[in-house]
């Protein structure tokens, strides 16, 4: 294409390298910035994105056409990135802090969860302007108007949303296949103080987790009108045992392969396995140390785990689940934040914090391909998220 | 980015709206070309891509970067186009008569089913060079060298290729991991004349269809060292009816979904349901009339059924697949070919045939949403297949 520019004085646009689908943002957490890997060459792209806000715990979002990327931040300033030019062209500030993002079915409207001023944006994709904010409002049990924090927006089939209001403890099912987003249901989650939530890959339920409580909600998409339902996840073996904590992590860090969710376990060297349609905890796996993330395979035959602690954290071990054994472990760099497969399932892209570099990991051969370094790297984000659901 | 060139004469490079993720191939099986339209803005595009071959039956496959698309003919033409720019920016002539393409996890090589000479051929994606060919030959039973037609290829986990060779009926596994390519297991079908072959989505089993025979070829993936195992899929109840004949269309018809897959029956309106850790027919599910394809929805809700015979196939029904009943039906033009639902499921691109044209539904409401007249329309192939395992 630059070659047809050949006769003209203007300087051509330069255009980064590579192609838009082996594009993979690696959140700075502490430079406000995405660094841009590329796949396909193994190589770390000059263009860097910058000025992006408070990183912490930042989420990215992709359209479906592949035309853009958003990034939501703790700022709450909400960036637009072309993804062919990797330049920012439009932005926004929703909130004084946002805490996540999601992108609905058909890529027309894009959400955020706000903590301050509370509540549910929803933006137009295209202009960037609100067209409906969903606030926080509950009346706390002194009977004082509250407003409360919002978190862990999804996208679910039917184009909707799903998130859960933090102090009211409320689930909130938004309806956005019409031209005006509206709320179509709002019931009490089963807990106080909600903190995270996730779907499940299949998109029917909507799991939330509460703070220092082992009690989950548990959301049916497909019968919404059914509220929620309470669940714990409980090793019967281990609840046997004196004294022993049974806790949750982050819900994002759940894996769901081959009709099992294999859960990390807070503050035990073991992942729970759990049938997801008893939910029922069917059994532990022990693991070296205490797990962070666990991360299915595309094909479902491997868990990745990823571990707190600095005896552990700069390992990976591999659960085979066919077996529900560790068949593997491998050493990449140190403090290791996030890790995600390539979406046929080659690679993993490791991001090390502590060794502030990002690895390409062969995931047949367990090889370290590629070394690439990069200032306190956290969340990594391919663009083939545009084509999973709940991302 | 055209703005940037507001003080330039040359005119600049015209693009084709919209963006890579949202753009849908349409095969016109008697026009040798593909129409493309562009799922966001919901527009049959001006760019066509011309004078492809012979493309009855062609498929396409994607980039993982999606800067290209290669669609294999069977005039044994092979042309591969710039995703951007919708041009053909290479091709090559593999055979006289290719069946079938897939491309491997890494991106590098592109590896095609050939009739004439049988065999397969396996490309370097970027300059389209034949790195190898592995040929059909083998011993008939009378003791002639022969060479076989090759089909039925897939990409498989640890970057492998996968196809089926039908008069010598054996499997081949290609190792394609490695600088050259290699042939890491051959053994034999467990019966003659091998006609088609699917992955199944997890990327473990490899099964296989024959002609004339209601055996199925079943080669578990994750150990090919067993070898195939004969597998048939016979419904107790129907079989213990007089004279009702067992077979199967081709492979690519099946769906699996939640722990089930749903396969059409040939000549019976009906689908069986099997279950795939024990490969026995649990069930099955009464349609109005023939089945050809079977298609899930991502989050593996729904099936949509299409028909064969005049009366029949210009509709769908729906199963669904938590009561494994028929929940809707529609008509959607006339002689329906293909249908493909978008990657996050809120959308069905339907190819009707009869009524030369594409159509969108919605996947929710079963609205016919919009209506673009296309020429013998057939395969339809949507850019996000760049990002799945087997296709």
């Amino acid at each position: 294409m630059l070659a047809a520019l050949g006769g003209c004085d203007a300087a051509p646009p330069s255009e980064p390298a590579g192609g838009i689908g082996t594009r993979v943002f690696v959140v700075q957490r502490e430079e406000g910035a995405l660094a841009v890997y590329d796949l396909q060459s193994r190589t770390l792209l000059p263009e860097r994105v910058e000025e992006l806000g408070n990183m912490r715990h930042a989420v990215m979002a992709f359209s479906p056409d592949l035309e853009h990327a958003f990034v939501a931040t703790r700022s709450g300033l909400l960036t637009r990135i072309d993804l062919q030019t990797l330049e920012r062209d439009a932005s926004i500030v929703t909130s004084d802090n946002s805490i996540d993002i999601a992108i609905s079915q058909d890529g027309r409207f894009v959400a955020t969860a706000e903590y301050h001023p509370g509540g549910i944006s929803i933006l137009d994709a295209e202009s960037l302007e609100r067209v409906a904010f969903f606030p926080g409002d509950f009346t706390a049990p002194d009977g004082a108007a509250r407003t409360s924090r919002a978190t862990g927006i999804v996208d679910a089939p039917g184009d909707r949303f799903v998130a859960v209001l933090i102090e009211a403890a409320e689930v909130l099912i938004i309806d956005a296949s019409g031209d005006e987003p509206t709320i179509e249901h709002r019931f009490p989650a089963v807990a106080r103080d909600p903190y995270d939530a996730m779907i499940t890959p299949d998109g029917r339920y909507y799991v939330v987790g509460h703070m220092e409580n082992d009690l989950l909600t548990l959301v049916d998409l497909e019968h919404p009108e059914q509220g929620a339902r309470a669940l714990r996840l409980v090793d019967e073996a281990l609840a046997a045992q004196a004294d022993v904590p049974i806790k949750l992590p982050h819900m994002a860090s759940w894996a769901f392969a081959r009709g099992r969710v294999y859960v990390p376990m807070v503050g035990l060297p073991a992942l729970a396995v759990v049938n997801p349609e008893t939910w029922e905890v069917e059994g532990t796996i022990e693991l070296r140390g205490n797990p962070v993330y666990a991360v299915r395979s595309p094909v479902e035959r491997e868990i990745w785990v990823s571990f707190s602690g600095e005896e552990d954290d700069a390992w990976v071990q591999i659960v085979d689940t066919a077996t529900n054994t560790v068949v593997d472990e491998i050493e990449v760099g140190a403090r290791i934040y996030h890790m995600d497969f390539t979406p046929r399932g080659s690679h993993v892209l490791v991001s090390a914090n502590g060794a502030n570099a990002l690895y390409l990991v062969d995931a047949r051969t367990r090889a370290i391909l590629d070394e690439e370094p990069i200032q306190s790297p956290s969340g990594v984000f391919g663009a083939w998220r545009a084509f999973r659901l709940g991302l």
